[in-house]
């Protein structure tokens, strides 16, 4: 959350491209009381970006910055801070793109050795769901990875001056060299956006009567299919390598699985090698899906999860909630599931273990309908 | 949810295997007062299952039973099925495995006519995170679909008598032929299920700092790739060539992925193919992921979506939820976020959005911090 105390980063800040990132850094800076400067190549979106109160355009009486945030589209971000750390001699240069080792190289390749130990990569995990300085917002990095991406060439206060402007928004701070970030976000983030848009892409010809069979498991895996394709195109084509290589992973377990269904296919349910191709690769996901890190970033925990049925009727859920607080349990996670033709949900909420059996009878008494997992 | 009035079953019914489906649908039926008699060839089970009160096991006393479900593991329903077609002449028999099509030709394979008509196949679409009759629920299927598929050649009245044990036990019967059935669950079920597989076993070699990036997108694509492998083995080999079809068509997508992207690794991100590779498949799943019907089986509807910042501390979201009410706000579906490392999360509320601005507006004057999408 924004903190309430002087802010580390003291400014003047120049924000290069006033859509949705560069304008919500601009205004968070803005609730803090740092002079920003507004540069983008549309005066319009410039002009947006002033009147909601982010800073003022750059113009010939600016003062020289102290800090840089190139916040333009990904594809051009490279040159455009190669361009700004020769403009501004003094001046911290970050950018927030999702790629960092390709700008990374565009700079140590354009800029002279004092200019590169200027440059500090960065990439704040914010939402994307929509774009735009109109849906600017201080709070967007509230409670957000922010990575913190150096070189081995970057200053030591270069570092802390990035770092200082992901505290002042909010971000937690995590830092990754550029080369590992990359790596990083194409297995975390990359992967499973192109596996959703490879499930989803099922359901354009599928039957209607399939899709009313459509259940949780469907709409998780395929919710972060809805996203724009233009800007995940130029994310992911300049993260090519790594995403690549993890597509060519995928490719060999997904051709064992071929085999094995094939055999079963053709030869029946027990043929050599099907039972086994499948186990394997669902084994593995066991593995894997158990390493990602639970609440709070510490290590996975098993809640014990309590589902009840709300109708549909409004403030059904809010008295749930009220009842669970009147039986002093805390709510640890939660999900609200509906099936297609219910007038019914099921909410399952995630519990301490040893709260459970005390909610499930405490709903019960209370006329709720908790049902089996 | 279960029927208050008369059941439509009025048995005596025979449940031949007492884990998680047999037990659960005893229980319902006996909480409807109709007579069940138990079988499994695990005496142990057996006597787990008529201890939770879920029927008597079979003997020599035993009355012909009018309705059979079978709920075997999936691999030996179809002999089982056909078994008891013969031991009782005048029955409707059905079976609660997760494929259909290679039952109903087992059964049509090894009974005559007059017992092939009185074979119904079905599905409860019930949750399968925990297996055994101790975590057997009469409410296990309230408010889920229930796939009743008939053959060709199947009775009405025994289809009418499987639709009904849908209905008593609170599901939501849906009529499909077998094999659409199974094409259907190979798109909307088993694809998923493999594609999350594949996602999470990338993260079995990802290092500590990537899976600190993990956000609600990777959290919700791998989600079900916590499964039982057994389980989930023996479903997909009885229904492989629905499942290998679908698996082709998405390595067909996968390796146009890995052509453009292998352009962009090579000659930069403007190669020429790479961004049109990727927009493909990612529109593609734009449309599809937009077939999914919406809450209540409707058309799919656009929520507007309210986030906010829950600290976390006992009763927050009791407290949340409260404040909604009495601002005669209605949340529609609800997803709580937590990034790694983060005291606080953030719950998405989903609402009309006619109501977004001035839920906004009313959270945001009670003290709530409403964060940005």
């Amino acid at each position: 959350m924004t903190s309430q105390a002087a802010p580390l980063t003291t400014g003047p800040v120049k924000v290069v491209g006033t859509g949705l990132l560069g304008t919500s850094i601009a205004l968070a800076l803005r609730a803090l009381d740092v002079p920003v400067q507004l540069s983008d190549t549309s005066p319009s979106a410039l002009a947006l970006a002033r009147d909601m109160g982010a800073g003022e355009p750059v113009d010939g009486a600016s003062p020289e910055p102290a800090l840089v945030v190139v916040a333009t589209p990904p594809d051009i971000a490279g040159p455009v801070v190669v361009e700004l750390l020769r403009r501004h001699p003094d001046a911290v240069v970050t950018d927030v793109a999702s790629v960092k080792a390709i700008i990374a190289a565009e700079v140590a390749e354009a800029a002279d050795d004092a200019a590169c130990a200027r440059y500090v990569g960065s990439h704040p995990m914010a939402g994307r769901e929509r774009s735009g300085a109109a849906a600017a917002d201080a709070d967007l990095f509230a409670g957000r990875p922010w990575v913190i991406a150096p070189t081995d060439d970057a200053d030591p206060a270069a570092v802390a001056a990035v770092r200082g402007l992901a505290l002042d928004l909010g971000g937690l701070p995590v830092t990754l060299p550029p080369q590992e970030h990359d790596d990083a976000v194409a297995v975390v983030s990359h992967l499973p956006q192109l596996a959703a848009s490879l499930v989803a892409s099922r359901l354009v010809e599928a039957p209607e009567a399939a899709l009313s069979l459509a259940g949780q498991g469907l709409r998780d895996v395929t919710r972060i299919a809805a996203s724009d394709s233009r800007l995940w195109a130029a994310i992911l084509v300049g993260n090519a390598a790594p995403v690549v290589a993890g597509l060519r992973r995928l490719r060999e377990d997904l051709d064992s699985l071929i085999a094995g269904l094939d055999h079963a296919a053709t030869d029946g349910p027990l043929a050599p090698g099907a039972v086994g191709a499948l186990s394997r690769v669902i084994d593995a996901g066991n593995v894997g899906v158990a390493r990602i890190p639970g609440k709070h970033g510490g290590a996975p925990r098993r809640y014990a999860t309590v589902q009840v049925l709300i109708p549909d009727e409004p403030g059904e859920l809010g008295r749930l909630f009220g009842e669970v607080g009147e039986l002093g349990v805390n709510i640890e996670d939660l999900l609200l599931e509906h099936s297609a033709g219910a007038k019914v949900g099921i909410a399952h909420l995630s519990v301490v273990p040893a709260a459970a059996a005390a909610l499930e009878d405490g709903l019960t008494n209370r006329g709720w309908r908790v049902v089996a997992e």
